[in-house]
């Protein structure tokens, strides 16, 4: 039994309840004489006599005096094995090792045990190269490296003060909520589960989010409610996502839209590492409309660490690029004066390259890339008149983008970003986090009526008479009261006032042709007694990606979860999907057509 | 933007970032004369001037002076409709409520605005009777009383606090593991998940915990590992179960059984909510053998709350009822001296009651109840010769009990509840807690050799050359380092120090039967660089339905989970699981049987 003093003495110790005395990083000169237990990777060894142990703290050498057997055995012991080294610790003294944080000293080793031996063939070691494969396939050994133990300890970090914020800070009460659940109206994009008898023939399905969770929350009183909810998606191979994702998700009752957004900035901010300080953003982050965003940027997501903005041109200038025979009244010309950008990253390969990206899309409009040291972009016009009218100097780049209106602003966006990332112009290690409001409520697509953000998203109040008109145009100028939050180009999260009234619910699904009867019990919920409520959902992996590296939106989100899949939704190591037993298909009541074809990972 | 000095002056209240300046447990004379906004649910009128609102935190009463108009309004509105109330706090002065908190005062409405109306026929209402199955299906109001707010609040707290403890005090890493998983051995009880092109025809499944993933963790270098998992177990209407369930899982590395029970009782007695200091264990929690535990109580989770043990006979005295012809070698005669037992709780009809109870299992044998006011026990011996040598005294009853040994202990273990329950002699509002510790490695069942934790479960060092011999009953000598935490007769988590050996674990597996290549992966990463580690799982839902019962261990699991499902796996709110559509089974490629018969829920 550990003695009341023992505990307290050792109380923040992460040796604590086992039987090492230190971790590897921990040991320096004040321990000198001391006898000590460390437990740990063998991760390099020199002479027979010399190795370092390597744990998930950090590294210690040990040294092998006169003694034959332990020498013999060091030798004779692969790397990545685990060994416990019991010995005194002793100075370095002029050989001390300056790149090691416990290089003032080293273990004289008077015991040496292999407590698990590794193969003598490991398939890659820690920290060394290794294609993506064979590191998914052994992820314990990747796992042991640097950066994958500092991702992870990082989340654990960032999670656990998001709970400290919201607890102790805010009184928000965590609460759980199932994961076999309905299909929700149409059913898309969700995994099945099909139930046992007595329910055979059925199936549950897992959701996307706790969404109408939280909202039958708030009808339960529970007022202030959080989760870090697991949440599955089936997308298929979609870009950097994993099948299953975890979302930090919250839902407040009597709150507003600007009440939600608050407290969202006062948990990041309030959870945010301390280890990552120089890159903390500055509250309030700005409030951007997203009629302002798609203006000046191009896109709901613009990303600020891009310093230009799209600019009207005022004035006929750039009439002449309008085609006689074009009466379109949607013609315009934009420009984006990209100050500084002239340098290697503009060659034609590069921009050729952009015509092409840019073409590909149904959006895309004919654009032009100008810099003033070369000369006769346009033909049909002094291109000094263009050069005083912007202001440009030698090492500026003026984009020309022409034609249809919404397709000039889409392309601008675009090559704001491919610019800048080929000028290297885009700050580096810094994050710029902002919040786009005022979203409309709906939007066309494929020329139908969707819900821009989800079909529980309240108007603003004094649009919602709109909702009754039968004109879509009047649909689409109604404003939703839904916020996205923005950081470095990339949407971490969004969030929403809900409708509360079970009518206003009734009307918008019906508008949007969702069937009724998948949703009855969340309309029942809101004629029962339903408080005004919003909420917000943070993406987590993708934030704890973007911290993880000090500011990279696109680091994967796999490398910030400890077992994540592949694109094609395989989990090499264990080699997830499986066949499945007849013992189970028989439970189940279901038969599942034969592999169609064996699948590349 | 809310200022910075207002948000420090509001920093631990429930209203920051909402639009009520108070909630409605929080207003005291102190208030007097104070304008407030507070919001709520309508939970009584009277006189059409006064009205109670209700929220998550409390109630206070509200009072509309001479206006006609807002009386109207009040009489007009359904309970449980969402108002907002501004107004001016008064004191009541003589009228207080003292069964009120905030009786003292009332509040004089200025403005009553109703956020959201309820239906005028609400089909049940917060805190009043109703059935189990409409509770369960109108959950958003049930949720609105106080028993459920407490215990979602309770459970909150307490997770919270071991994450404190976990990550704060001990060094713990919060990692979050994948619940789309392969099958593991046997795959029972395992829900599937199809998966969808390019892996159709295979299937993922719901893991029943994350013991492969925190071992592989372990050997990925991640130390100490913590996670409030979420667990799917498939076992259909099986007592009070959850389809879906959480434990507190935990895992070491470096570590023996006796640092994990340390490490988990800290933990339990660390995040002990304040409001049940009255019912605190005290640590150590005693470390029973599960020999003693079976040869005392006659099961390995007694219930320490009866103060009663199984005796020795000591002497022949109870030879008698062994029939002549029994040459069994495992005869044997058990007694329970149940002190202060008999009462009415022991009528005959009980006792037969419990008779049918006891031969329906296969373990049981021949029992007398003997108390010493009833005369002629047994016929063939003088009684009060056996109530002087038990020294039973008048209000004592003796529990006899005789066949073949094992089921005599399994029997006098049943008896020993079944007695105490009747006679109310069970502490009440008490937590008893103990470890058993010491099981057997492996067990029968069936005839078949299995393990009695999981096939991960490591011997004690001293037993561990035991694992190579043939003969099974020398198999059956080997303890485990297994331990289970058992509180008030309830298994409530358990745990063991792991094989870290790849050919143990290979060869384990193999004299259990399984097959080698589902476990492949978990053999592989043994093999490079596993480290000694050893953990726990607690069962969260269990738990807390202790805790919110102040030690009750038979309060279901449903009454500290927000949306439960019923025994046949029914979530009857949202009518839970339901039927796919078309495009869904086309996707994952399955066929299900159809519905064999409705079921009732």
């Amino acid at each position: 039994m550990i003695s009341a003093r023992w505990v307290s003495r050792r109380l923040l110790s992460t040796s604590l309840y086992t039987v090492r005395t230190h971790t590897c990083d921990e040991l320096n000169i004040s321990h000198e004489s001391k006898k000590v237990s460390v437990m740990g990777w063998l991760s390099h060894k020199r002479m027979d006599r010399f190795f370092v142990l390597r744990d998930a703290y950090g590294s210690v050498q040990a040294k092998i005096a006169n003694n034959a057997k332990l020498q013999s055995l060091l030798k004779e012991t692969p790397y990545e094995s685990v060994l416990r080294v019991d010995g005194i610790v002793v100075g370095r003294g002029e050989n001390r090792n300056k790149d090691m944080k416990t290089g003032e000293i080293e273990i004289e080793v008077e015991e040496l045990t292999v407590l698990n031996r590794a193969a003598a063939n490991m398939p890659m070691l820690p920290d060394a190269k290794a294609s993506e494969k064979t590191r998914l396939k052994y992820r314990y050994i990747d796992l042991r490296s640097e950066k994958l133990q500092r991702a992870l300890r990082l989340r654990s970090e960032f999670v656990h003060n998001i709970r400290k914020f919201l607890v102790e800070k805010s009184g928000f009460v965590d609460v759980e909520t199932p994961t076999l659940f309905r299909r929700t109206p149409g059913g898309a994009a969700e995994f099945v589960v099909p139930a046992p008898p007595p329910n055979r023939g059925l199936a549950y399905s897992l959701p996307q989010s706790p969404q109408q969770f939280k909202q039958l929350l708030m009808v339960g009183g529970i007022d202030r409610y959080f989760q870090i909810a697991r949440c599955y998606r089936d997308e298929g191979s979609k870009g950097d996502r994993q099948p299953e994702f975890t979302q930090v998700d919250v839902e407040m009752s009597f709150t507003t839209q600007e009440g939600v957004m608050q407290l969202i900035e006062h948990m990041i901010l309030s959870a945010w590492p301390e280890s990552l300080a120089h890159i903390k953003p500055k509250s309030p982050f700005p409030r951007i409309p997203y009629s302002e965003a798609m203006r000046l940027y191009g896109v709901d997501k613009p990303d600020m660490r891009v310093p230009w903005q799209i600019e009207d041109v005022q004035g006929n200038i750039f009439d002449f690029l309008k085609k006689e025979d074009d009466k379109s009244e949607n013609w315009q010309a934009r420009v984006l004066v990209c100050r500084g950008a002239a340098g290697n990253g503009l060659s034609n390969s590069t921009r050729n390259e952009w015509k092409r990206l840019i073409q590909m899309n149904e959006n895309g409009q004919n654009f032009a890339i100008c810099q003033p040291l070369k000369k006769n972009w346009f033909k049909s016009i002094d291109n000094q008149k263009i050069i005083d009218k912007f202001d440009l100097k030698k090492d500026d780049v003026l984009v020309v983008c022409w034609g249809e209106s919404e397709g000039v602003y889409w392309t601008l966006g675009q090559l704001r970003n491919y610019v800048a990332e080929a000028a290297g112009l885009r700050s580096k290690n810094t994050v710029t986090a902002h919040w786009v409001v005022d979203f409309p409520l709906f939007s066309f697509e494929e020329g139908q009526l969707v819900s821009t953000h989800h079909p529980f998203t309240a108007p603003l109040q004094k649009d919602a008479h709109l909702l009754y008109e039968k004109d879509p145009k009047k649909l689409l100028q109604i404003t939703g009261q839904h916020y996205d939050l923005v950081i470095n180009g990339v949407e971490m999260g969004g969030g929403s006032i809900r409708i509360e009234n079970s009518e206003t619910q009734r009307h918008v699904l019906e508008v949007l042709g969702e069937p009724m009867e998948e949703m009855q019990h969340l309309l029942n919920a809101l004629s029962h007694g339903a408080p005004p409520h919003g909420g917000f959902a943070l993406g987590l992996d993708r934030f704890v990606a973007l911290l993880s590296s000090e500011g990279d939106p696109l680091t994967p989100v796999r490398d910030v979860i400890a077992f994540p899949k592949t694109k094609n939704g395989k989990d090499l190591m264990s080699d997830a999907p499986t066949t499945l037993s007849e013992k189970q298909l028989e439970r189940y009541g279901i038969t599942l057509q034969p592999t169609s074809n064996p699948t590349p990972s």
